[in-house]
């Protein structure tokens, strides 16, 4: 039985040929095979809990302009307002064909007084979102735990100059991985959003980087205790809600867990805003991750330009998309990961049907960037051009100065020897830069 | 015998009282002790040779605006500019006391044709400036190599497609690196300016990694040979001229030395420009690399916050200076670091003395910032607060889940059992600022 | 009898030789004589209701933080909780010896369900303050209306679609204009934080321009009607919580005012912070609106440099604030208006001492602006190079070419005949900054 | 007869099926109607002389990578090189079949050692290319004065400290309107890029906007003198080379051009790079010249998003350009304005053939977004989106409020009595967003 929020709601429909007024997909078709596999598969569709459903439209200067019925001021009983909005959510989950879905504890079950209330809530609603899960076959991507909403948090999570705020994190990262687990999880992410400091004046940065190394290492052998077979994710940030946030970008992250003896056991979790807010592009930030050999996962969203602070929205730009996947296509695309919307709407959009039109229009979108990014690959063009303009390293004089059997002293005497004096070639990015736009 | 280029001038003498179109130090007093060391050893100041001496005022939009006797349109016989040049910047070195300077093979040799004949001019002029040292008692606080205003390294020197370009550049810093312990160097730098991408498009990022990574460690290998005693350090900045440069920052710097085996042999030298184009404080530069452990030197001048390029101004803001050495001092001060003037004129600072009043100014923003951050450290008020603010880890329970003797499950059951439930506590931000303010 | 919030307080003294822990002023002495004028009469700080009494501590990923007896959690009869605030609020006030304080209408009155109502709340709450006016002898700034939280204006107040919003814009700032006229508030301010778009896809830029020129032409023929013999102020932001606000900084509101015929009319109130949002220094807004006539107010903040939304930091960089004094000084002073506060704690400071230090700390600030400010412009040699620097337009050719006596033709033959080849002088840029710092 | 210089070079086709490497337009038919008029009579190509032609491919930190035969190393004889540049010039324009160029004086003349010197050059090779011009067609969009280059110009042009600057300045002016004129340039532009500051401390800014405001007058003067028939249009940018630029973008402009009795005279010509400099999107800066009645033409480009500084790459985003090209058609399209290439090839793009595809590409996009955006006002779903959003103002009282009719009392009481309380409706951002996507 439908709660009626969308009104008379169904599954919403491929119809390229749709009015604009008309929910159906005109891009994003799961069955239709790129690359040899389902789009489905390859998109690996997931909505979050907490921007349409949680979040009520405030922003730092004005308060709520959403008007939903499981929110405080239209519904008293916090549980039944969490399973009201289980009911929604899984509806517009259905409704939009999206495989996965994916929460922070704090999304999904009411808070409580103390710890043991807050773990009997999670694990109330995580009973029923196992029934629902049952019954409608979508899955949970990734679970994860909000350590930073709670004024206990203020001053960080792990990184908290308090160690029993530490305790009370580690603790509740620990329920939240048994409820990960239990539904059946793709990965467990971490979002350090106060990991990091609002002054270094007050700040020992060097104690706080212990902290976390040592809490990330619990994580990561609770994980292989518990035989979770997911990926752990964290998702890097440079800055918002804090002013400097130690997991500040995919490099930096990659410098964490190397510190700390977790590169191999640890990925990311990419989101487009969070690489616009460290002065990275999205594929940029991808494209390092697959270098690295820690790529994971992605939270589509997009970042005004022209604001400096996470304005998570819709993505809405088939070229930037497109470079996206092709870096994600180029490392192999997804394993355990896959594209996450955390995107939301702008406040003054407060129709239920706004929803669903914004997460239609996403999906299309990255449809798009999905098969433009395909077909560049497998014509080749760029490809092929990268592979030539370093085709001088295949020759045996240059693979030697690279596997570490030439010296300086070596080289230069070659170069002295040889009269070497290299002329520069083009490197022709105009003319790559528009065949990305054959395809786009 | 004078140049006369800077007219009359001799050694510019600390005089507080000095009027204002007097040459005189107000603050930098080199033999005065500040925590128990000569303000001269604190410092470590260094001038560098390519701003003040081979920069011509040009800028994007327009052409040279100074006029020196040795550059081209001058002086026609390119060696005898060099030497020239150098005359006046031993003066200059001389008038302002500073201990140390700083160059780019390029900025001192005359270009030549081929590697062997910039080798040979750069022989030529390190035994010239040999003999000012030894009069002069001036030493080198660093050299480095110009990898990145020739054409020939327009797309990478170690990071180039073009293993040729590896190779010439490999050699002329075999021949830096040899001029810099012939010149008794107490550091050898690398800037990597052109060690990045212009568009992931045409760009091989895994392989430009390596490239990067056996390169340095050739210059490792090769300190080690000669027994330079020196430190190596890499100069990290995000951006300009490469679209994006792979030592972004110190923590990517880090991650980059780790992986490639290298984090104890090679530390950072952080410029403040770079660290504010990397949208990151000078100071929070400072306090990762030594939190880090690779924390070398500094050079110090200061970017426009409104200007999204690297400008290169003096120093002149006395509360940054003083965040910057405060990091430092808690650091245990520079090694074989110390302070370079990485800074230059604006391009309508046309005269000589305009060179002689900016390094003098910069100069006394730094004795000012010593001062006050070493007397912040003795009073210890932050400290002593940040100390406090940390003492719950002191007790055995955090030291246990600190040190690893604790897992997610055991915390979880603690908090569980003891109802564990933290209430904040003032960081007191705004008190812990004011209280820099009683030193500035 | 005291609320006891701030615990056993009175009137802060001021006390150079103050210790870390005690509040005094070390530098602000408001009957020192600074250029003629005491500093109370120069500075005419103020203190604003919003941050310090009605912000919880919130951010984008958090909630409130600050414990405060007035807080709906805590009190349950809004208007008690109302006069409970504005009781504490005075307190403050007058232990810091501020003359001035600030606010909007939603800060001071309860919400209520309608207009009428909200403008019955409104009145009990002036009379109410005027009772503490009367008492205190303090005196309001200036008083504004927020257009901006409730979820009514969430498309704009002057610049909503609707007509209706427009309409009930307009009522509350009658309302509010009447109260600030009632309390004998010497200015009336406007900010705009909604009126502009979140996407120039749904908005009418012209018609939107003509509503809030219709908007402010009826606030100004209102300021008339009712002999308020204050000055109206704008104050300008680029963005935030809008994408893109009308009132984008000095120039553009300039160009507004004009082009509605309000330039002799309205005047702006300048904040710190959106100067640098807005890509400005603080100084450049300064010196722009004093060059075109418009100079009214300031708002004292401070922005993190790194971070790219508002944060309405406490000021605490003297050679900042002191730059922005010389420009105040030099433009004749404050009139009607002064150095109002707009600062928050940071969400971590939660303790009431800490409201008190974070001012203290930044009136403190700004007398040390003030004072190197005035003796600045006293000493005289900025001013005196930059007449000099001036100086050729002097003579009767170039006064000529100003008064508009020449025409291109006419200096176009004056020029070949008398073949003018202009030598370009030196600007002195880093001597003039290095002078600043003889004041700091 | 050819120079040579691109190979065996015609006009490049039309072609939609044409592979990578082949010179040829899939999108650009000049003779395709739009909206009832030809393409090329809508877009109104220009390419410009500087980026292409003169620019070594320097940048901050190397040097020239361009190696052309005009350049003064391959080519002594001044006048020679700047015939055979335009030789060459002339042959890529022919070949792009744009049916416009533009140029600075300085990039088609050499440079004088003289004023007199410099007009005589300039005559030459005005007459040089009035025959180029009437052979092939080609048209001048418009001509404009280099007053930034030159050292004589390093503190301004018209805003100067000394006179005899703002005298060789506007000398030089005359000369190119006359040039201009001469070759029937259908706009003549300033760009103020050495208007501004780069230092308050020595700079009186109410001066220098008297100087900028004469001489912008007596350039109106001269065109209506001349009978010059094109538009004087000024080009605004908030920074770089100079720190701050008076013509700091749209909005400024608008209010020195009002202040000094110029916004019926002077309209703007907008650059992409400049406009997002200025923390603006494209599409911004023209809606807004449009809604102030100053839109005159575009200078097509765009800046890197993660770079600071003005980067000129050709644009290669079809949703921005369509969005651009929404606006001006929603204006009206240009009226004597065009599209002006302002952009440069990246200087590792070495080889000729790059000069033509990255224009051929930019083109294409031009012609996409032209297309789509003609598309979108014909089918018009967002202008009637717009129209109903707004449509509450077409009632009487409404009409009433904005015509002056109704003061703040009538509303304030007519809310009162008709207890107004306007509920928000939905802006329904993200549908309209994702309606542009239909087209692009």
């Amino acid at each position: 039985m439908s709660t009626g929020f969308f009104g008379d709601i169904s599954k919403i429909p491929f119809d390229p040929e749709a009015g604009p007024e008309t929910l159906a997909f005109r891009h994003y078709n799961p069955d239709e095979i790129v690359m040899g596999k389902r789009m489905e598969d390859h998109l690996r569709f997931a909505v979050c809990w907490w921007h349409s459903f949680v979040w009520p439209g405030g922003d730092p200067f004005g308060g709520q302009t959403f008007d939903r019925p499981w929110f405080a001021d239209r519904c008293s009983d916090p549980m039944e307002a969490a399973k009201l909005k289980a009911d929604v959510a899984f509806e517009m989950f259905t409704a939009l064909g999206a495989p996965f879905y994916t929460f922070h504890d704090a999304d999904i079950r009411p808070e409580g007084e103390s710890f043991a209330e807050n773990t009997k809530n999670l694990q109330t609603i995580v009973d029923f979102l196992q029934a629902k899960q049952d019954k409608t076959g979508l899955k949970l991507l990734w679970g994860t735990a909000n350590l930073f909403s709670h004024r206990r948090y203020m001053s960080g999570a792990a990184t908290n100059p308090d160690p029993d705020v530490f305790a009370f994190a580690a603790a509740t990262v620990k329920t939240c991985m048994d409820a990960t687990h239990k539904l059946g999880g793709a990965n467990y992410v971490l979002w350090g959003g106060r990991e990091g400091y609002e002054t270094l004046l007050n700040t020992d940065l060097k104690r706080e980087d212990q902290q976390l190394g040592r809490f990330l290492n619990m994580v990561v052998e609770y994980k292989h205790k518990i035989g979770f077979p997911g990926a752990i994710l964290i998702e890097p940030k440079p800055q918002e809600p804090t002013k400097h946030q130690y997991d500040h970008d995919v490099a930096t992250v990659y410098g964490f867990l190397k510190r700390h003896g977790l590169e191999n056991e640890v990925k990311v979790n990419i989101e487009q805003g969070h690489a616009i807010l460290a002065g990275h592009s999205f594929e940029h930030e991808i494209a390092t991750a697959a270098a690295l050999g820690i790529f994971g996962s992605v939270d589509m969203n997009r970042n005004d330009y022209q604001s400096g602070w996470d304005t998570d929205q819709f993505p809405n730009d088939v070229p930037e998309v497109t470079r996206a996947y092709y870096e994600i296509l180029k490392a192999g695309g997804f394993e355990s990961g896959g594209t996450n919307f955390d995107a939301k709407l702008r406040r003054q959009s407060l129709d239920p049907h706004d929803l669903l039109f914004s997460h239609v229009g996403g999906m299309d979108i990255c449809a798009r960037g999905l098969k433009a990014a395909a077909t560049m690959l497998e014509e080749g063009l760029l490809t092929e051009f990268v592979s030539r303009r370093y085709s001088g390293w295949e020759h045996d004089e240059p693979k030697a100065m690279l596997s570490g059997e030439r010296t300086l002293e070596d080289i230069a005497a070659r170069v002295d020897a040889e009269d070497i004096n290299p002329e520069p070639r083009s490197g022709r990015q105009e003319w790559a830069e528009n065949i990305v736009n054959r395809y786009v």
